[in-house]
């Protein structure tokens, strides 16, 4: 507690005295926090404020239309949890008055880099106050509030806490691409929800790509006419996301990805591009050659216009203009741009998008806009009001640090490649052995999780956003020395049934997903197959089972998530058991629970997969799901019975293990390891 | 197989005899359909038409945009299920095509009353051929073809078969009531989609209410301003739902109750009503005094102009006007009200309300709109050509076909009221003890399911209209003769999981509310329960739980569901053992296993409910839970070994089951009949 401020708090800790008199015969225990991102400073007292039916919210100093909707939604979210009906409205603010909140005033009318965030909580038996210099601030506490929220016998309460919390890094965002598959307002609503819910702050809105144009332009029409198979977003519709994040203090900034990834641009604006085209959406994953041209002022004129239109419609300070994987091929092709690049002295396609960027700069700066783009825009001669965005690393954001460059990492947090939080979380974009001074940090401005859209829908994205980012989102508020990543999944699990009450389908769309697999209720096997397998990490998805961005994604690979709970218990419990040896009795009963689980629920795939033929792919993951149990529960028997097994069973048992390691439907067990421990240590027993 | 067209299908008997030596070895079963609603006629060739990636279809005759845009959902949710991926688009029609649409006109441009919805499907073992009419027709024969898809170790298909198909009653409705509950535009478009799914025709836009008004008027504009919280439909979402219902072929009916049910109408005009005011948004469930005042010219100009604006806004030939439940006490009260009675010779509040409707007919059919309203509006001076929608039952809306009135039916189709499918599948808006004559039953139109939505919000109000509407739509469609119950519960349950791949949440919600109620994962106990227990059905909950319209609807009653599955497996083990006596063997082990669930179910909830409050309501019945478990195996157990049980035994179970009877938390048991025969038959043992 703040020494300071000790007679403020003296009638507290009497408090705080006598209720640890009352409740001597139950002694509280030291409280395990539930919150995510684990705020800047935390303290307890032993005490705690009841939330029941007469639960309300005073203001206190300045209020507006986003703190007291911020209020309102938090109280509908207390009421959803608790089933408690509450006074509607604000309450007057007065000594019984559960929780105050005293904000100072509004922030920044357009949510914006720097914007405070800070709030202080301060919560007695008596009540609750939530301290913030700006709306935002207050909101951000809000969120912390509902993570408080605890309950046991004698009610709904919120624990007697002392938090003074801030942002580590103030850029945290998320890239969602609508751009591959085209996402709904509803799944944007839902996750900006969830993004407030840990505090991000930035969504970054990918919206072009390829395979698809998804803004509508009033100037060019064809752009959304022809680009998007009829899915895009009206301009009423972008205001209404902007509106939304706004309320929620969240930053929208938009991406129009040029010159390359810029296929449906020029379905209807072939002009624009540096073949003669005609072009069609493209439906396939990867690295296309069309580019606009940049050597033609007519594709200034174009962007000008264009990106004048846009920057009306999106308020945000910055306009992200992409610029990555641009390979130039097509420039190679073209005659023209080959002879205006000797007539200009531009020697190669890097210096031709270096020109390009110089230009649109220009065009930013006009519509008073910064720029900011992926790696590849940074030039020699580029000005050094550009953000850099470092899909890279963190030397290559560094190395624009030093240089001058404000920049955002991406790198390490590539959601969509199915790596388990653990990694993201490990990932940081300003690392301990930073050797940048402290002004130079200070250009590192943040990161972003990237949602790329290849293989998502409305109906599975959720799935491979959360509960990952809130992982990613904690990385990026924390203080760096919170990094104890048992812990983090401990929250991330209580984080994650509350991500449910925003409507996110992380968790429920699994089952309906393998109800329609199975055709019918029972999905039992199934799911306990779904429980230890995962997609394939990185890009190998596509190289293993292509589809293009017209194919359904309903398959066991889509049902499947990262990041297998049952894999890490299974994992852990496997240590316990063989550090327990030569007893070997800690969780054998657990383990042999589950082995026998694998085994039976494999065999019972047999029929389930022989009449849907869309699991035929997983034929071979049920078979080696059986073998996985059956090998486990063999070497947890040779363990128990500290038995050595006989000399050809280590072989055997390896070389099914192995096959067990191959993916199929691109899918790949993550328990193989685990198995494998046990039958080496089965092995190594000695007579 | 029709006899007239034995020529046609020369061939595929052909075809269909080689199959059968081919696939000797494994005979083909006999088809269990899996359609819903039944069609009006269906016979089987033992023959299949493959559904593989190669799948496509052509449109021969008439084709326009709603029927390729029907084409084209239909492929998603083939390939979402078969996880194939078809080629994009429609395909030419030749003899390889594998499904060829055959429309022959368009039908209304905006659905009607009486519209051709008849379809024909005769599919081969080479092709498969949709015929219809209307375009209409053919929607509702490509929901269908998805009902048919079939599958088994060879692939997916649907089997050969001809069906020809129109439905019994012109209008088959739902009513979904956004007033006491807004719905999100979210909400009526998936139900939208549902609805095409099993054929329903009009969805009845119930917009105003006490509790709210639904929809924005430019004329009246304090009508939503002030009457929704905000919670309103802009006129343009409107007409996105319109487009929306048509594309599918389903009418809005739009409904403005008046006089009665009116509050939220007169918190912005409080000018309107009959007592002065002011008005506040209704709160509560039940009947309110408020009304429009029937006696003033300011009124009826009033609605003409909203009606006419109105008018313009819905398509449809139908307005409804409600009517319903106006006890005019604010009538009595008013002397000038009164005193105009006098003056006019309206000798009771049901002859005024005869007057207001008789005015209001003549401003709808200035706006051309045929005026719909409930029982209440039939009196005796009523013009024929309005349609009386009748709450009351058959015999009401069977006199009003006598009078020549045509009508529909509500009566035993009100969904909100947590009784099962079977009993809303026995009502038939025509029994087949009916006296009408052919030319009088023709004013039988059809029936609506009404969503009164008291106690739904957007999480919960899938799980109350669906599956139990699917059987609803059935006795809409199909011919009156399909009425076995077993047979009907068989099918609604694959429906029911079809349903979820339009975005219903009514199975995967749940299991996400009882997460959030047991604060984790461990929500097996809970579970069973939930699975064992329904909502107090009728008007019982409010009386038992009461809440306002601003209450949280996240309790236990509101996870739980109509109708449940459990209970009536439970209930045909408890006969087929019975039945099986004196051997009682007959699902002996699987009824043991199901009581011992409870059993332990029940006493595992106890230290649920103390970490979480909002389930202390349901403290008795998880103790109830474990004495029908402990109860029933007793009885089994008596009844295995033919031993009967000491004399008091059946006393002290039947007070257990008497105390296993009372609802706690407005929920109760369905299975304690079922353990009371086993109590009983275990008691009439003799030595």
């Amino acid at each position: 507690m703040n020494k300071m401020n000790i007679h403020r708090y003296l009638p507290v800790l009497l408090l705080l005295i006598c209720a640890a008199v009352v409740t001597a015969q139950e002694p509280t225990p030291t409280p395990k926090l539930n919150l995510m991102p684990v705020p800047a400073s935390v303290q307890f007292h032993n005490e705690r404020l009841p939330v029941d039916s007469s639960f309300r919210v005073a203001t206190r100093g300045y209020a507006d239309a986003r703190l007291t909707g911020g209020i309102s939604r938090f109280m509908r979210r207390l009421e959803g949890r608790t089933v408690l009906t509450f006074a509607p409205g604000i309450a007057p603010d007065d000594q019984t008055t559960p929780l105050i909140v005293n904000c100072q005033g509004p922030g920044q009318n357009i949510p914006a880099v720097g914007e405070n965030e800070s709030y202080r909580i301060d919560i007695t038996s008596r009540q609750a106050l939530l301290t913030a210099p700006t709306v935002i601030g207050a909101l951000r506490g809000l969120e912390t509030l509902l993570q408080l929220l605890d309950a046991d016998r004698n009610g709904y309460f919120v624990p007697g806490v002392q938090i003074e919390d801030q942002p580590r890094f103030p850029w945290r965002g998320l890239l969602i691409d609508v751009g591959r598959h085209f996402q709904t307002m509803e799944v944007l609503k839902r996750n900006l929800d969830a993004m407030a819910a840990v505090k991000l702050n930035v969504l970054h809105w990918h919206l072009t790509e390829d395979q698809g144009f998804r803004v509508e332009s009033k100037k060019f029409p064809k752009l959304h006419q022809l680009g998007s198979d009829g899915n895009y977003y009206t301009q009423d519709q972008v205001r209404e996301i902007i509106a939304y994040a706004r309320d929620r203090g969240i930053r929208v900034v938009p991406e129009f990805d040029i010159p390359g990834h810029s296929t449906s641009w020029l379905v209807g604006y072939p002009e624009l591009g540096s073949a003669p085209g005609p072009y069609t959406i493209e439906r396939r994953p990867g690295i296309f050659e069309p580019a606009l041209d940049p050597t033609r002022e007519e594709v200034y004129k174009f962007l000008d216009t264009f990106l004048g239109e846009m920057a009306v419609l999106f308020p945000d300070d910055y306009l992200h203009i992409g610029g990555d994987e641009n390979e130039g091929k097509q420039w190679d092709r073209n005659p023209a741009i080959q002879a205006y690049m000797k007539q200009k002295g531009i020697k190669d396609n890097h210096a031709l998008q270096a020109y390009c960027n110089t230009r649109l700069l220009k065009i930013l700066q006009k519509h008073k806009k910064k720029m900011i783009g992926w790696d590849e825009i940074l030039q020699p001669e580029l000005p050094k009001d550009v953000v850099i965005h470092s899909w890279r690393g963190t030397a290559a954001l560094a190395e624009a640090a030093r240089k001058g460059y404000d920049g955002i990492l991406s790198n390490g947090y590539y959601i969509d490649l199915i790596q388990p939080a653990s990694q993201h979380y490990v990932a940081d974009p300003l690392p301990a052995n930073s050797t940048l001074t402290p002004q130079e940090a200070k250009h590192v401005l943040g990161s972003e999780a990237t949602m790329w859209a290849e293989w998502v829908t409305p109906e599975t994205i959720d799935s491979r956003i959360w509960p990952r980012t809130a992982a990613i989102a904690e990385r990026l508020w924390s203080p760096r020395t919170v990094a104890d990543v048992p812990d983090m999944y401990r929250r991330l699990a209580v984080i994650s049934l509350q991500l449910e009450e925003l409507g996110l389908t992380h968790r429920k769309n699994q089952d309906m997903m393998l109800r329609r697999l199975v055709r019918n209720d029972d999905i039992g096997p199934l799911r306990t197959l779904v429980s230890v397998i995962e997609p394939v990490k990185e890009y190998r998805r596509y190289e293993q089972r292509p589809q293009t961005m017209l194919s359904p994604l309903t398959g066991v690979v889509d049902a499947a998530t990262p990041d297998s709970e049952t894999a890490r218990k299974f994992s852990w419990m496997v240590s316990e058991f063989l550090n327990d040896g030569p007893r070997f009795q800690l969780y054998r009963a657990e383990l042999s629970e589950m082995l026998a689980g694998w085994q039976t629920s494999g065999a019972a795939l047999g029929p389930v997969i022989d009449r849907s033929p869309a699991l035929k792919e997983i034929k071979p993951l049920a078979q080696n799901l059986t073998q996985l149990g059956e090998t486990g529960l063999q070497a947890i028997s040779y363990l128990k019975l500290n038995m050595p097994p006989p000399k050809e069973w280590r072989e055997t048992s390896i070389a099914k293990l192995d096959e067990a390691s191959k993916p199929y439907g691109a899918l790949e067990f993550v328990v193989v390891s685990g198995v494998k421990q046990l039958v080496n240590s089965a092995a190594e027993l000695k007579e």
